[in-house]
């Protein structure tokens, strides 16, 4: 049974200098107008995209944790490579919270997965290769894949908790265009490899990212989403902002939606 | 190996009042400034869509496919229901023409099916029953699909003539999502069912037709379109003029082009 498209904000990023100081001061103010503008845009969960907190990081990734759980029921997502980041905001958690996430990377492997077990939740598995080289096709996604599954059940967490990221190049990689539609196929083969309905999970602005105008960059991004939608995306990361990008998902969960279809949805 | 999408002006219809009109007086201005606007706006392909033509068919599609092809060398789509005005459109061709098309119908099976080897040109064949009625699920289009093609064989035409319409019907019937994914199903296992690369066409607007919002309309037009594209459709029907709908095919086959990705394509 396909569940609609979870649309996941990506707005709360350490790269906002508005953020990059609220977190710097421990600034609640500007966290939460960011919350509750992605929330009345149409997030269905938050990205805290924190960056490495080199200094206090388990300060830091409370507070962030703490304050936007104060605004909002919606589940957050920790993204941080910082294993004592997301250790404390996994501790400041008191609502439904995803590790974003993990890799063959052996420190990843050590530090970040067992996490998942300790505090019992979801967690996300990068297709990266061990050295963190992007697969070069499907087939090597689709090995790596296994691997985080044999990596999960070793670590005794639930297959369910695992949430796959393919892995999405650039398009303007010199085989982007090809890595764009192997993606695709990974999204669409995962749930038959692993013999159950794997969740997964896409960064939309990472096909675009490089030079390239900005309504361009968004027109291949609501182009590419319903591709991704028709292969059983589970959920997409994406600026919230983008209205139009917005709109095209709902539409894609309109079309796709096993009841009855009403215009009121889209 | 991926082809380009190809863009079909479905402008050109008896249901504008000033085309049926211009049918009417074979009156030429109005469709050569029809066309002239369909080329500008990306068309690649122009539908002829002269209703049944009930009185004098031959004289009016010669004289549609004459002024057409008087002011450009698009493709042709001649688009009746009518063996006679398929048959005078034919024989006034000068350039390249698709018959639109024929179904398992008796009727259409004797008449509009042999003129395809007649004049050795292609065909589009509508996945419905032999009564006319829509299909209920991919499994029977599959199967319609594989008389179309022994039908095409049986009147010793090339199979590469053979363009098929798998029929999309309204989102708003009760059953609408799902023939909206069981459509993308088909155009996927098509070349592997039937062994060779068929083409395959899809009229976009009838995933939206009877009410609702223009707007609405639109956004869900081109948020099916990419799905359509990635499950490898050939050709699509759209009013031309929908210039978002055609920025986004653009940016499908900018996606899926297996050439190296410029940002000058979109």
């Amino acid at each position: 049974m396909m569940q609609p498209l979870i649309v996941i904000a990506d707005n709360l990023q350490i790269t906002n200098k508005i953020i990059e100081k609220a977190i710097a001061n421990y600034g609640s103010g500007p966290i939460i107008t960011m919350i509750k503008k992605c929330e009345a845009a149409g997030a269905m969960a938050i990205d805290i995209n924190s960056g490495p907190l080199s200094r206090n990081p388990k300060k830091k990734m409370a507070f962030l944790v703490n304050t936007i759980q104060k605004e909002t029921n919606l589940p957050v997502i920790i993204d941080t490579a910082n294993p004592e980041a997301i250790c404390a905001g996994l501790r400041a958690n008191r609502k439904k919270a995803i590790i974003n996430g993990f890799s063959l990377e052996p420190g990843k492997l050590e530090k970040i997965l067992p996490m998942a077990k300790q505090f019992n939740t979801d967690i996300i598995g990068y297709l990266l290769h061990p050295d963190g080289h992007v697969p070069a096709n499907a087939s090597d996604r689709l090995q790596i894949a296994v691997e985080i599954f044999k990596a999960c059940e070793n670590a005794g967490i639930d297959k369910n908790r695992l949430i796959i990221d393919p892995v999405l190049p650039p398009i303007t990689w010199e085989n982007g265009q090809f890595q764009a539609m192997e993606v695709l196929s990974v999204i669409k083969f995962l749930p038959e490899l692993l013999d159950f309905p794997v969740r997964t999970v896409v960064g939309l602005s990472n096909l675009t990212a490089g030079n390239g105008e900005r309504e361009k960059k968004l027109l291949l991004e609501r182009s590419y989403l319903p591709m991704l939608c028709a292969a059983g995306l589970s959920m997409v990361l994406v600026n919230i902002f983008h209205h139009e990008t917005i709109k095209v998902a709902k539409a894609c969960n309109a079309i796709m939606n096993k009841d009855i279809f009403t215009w009121e949805e889209i």
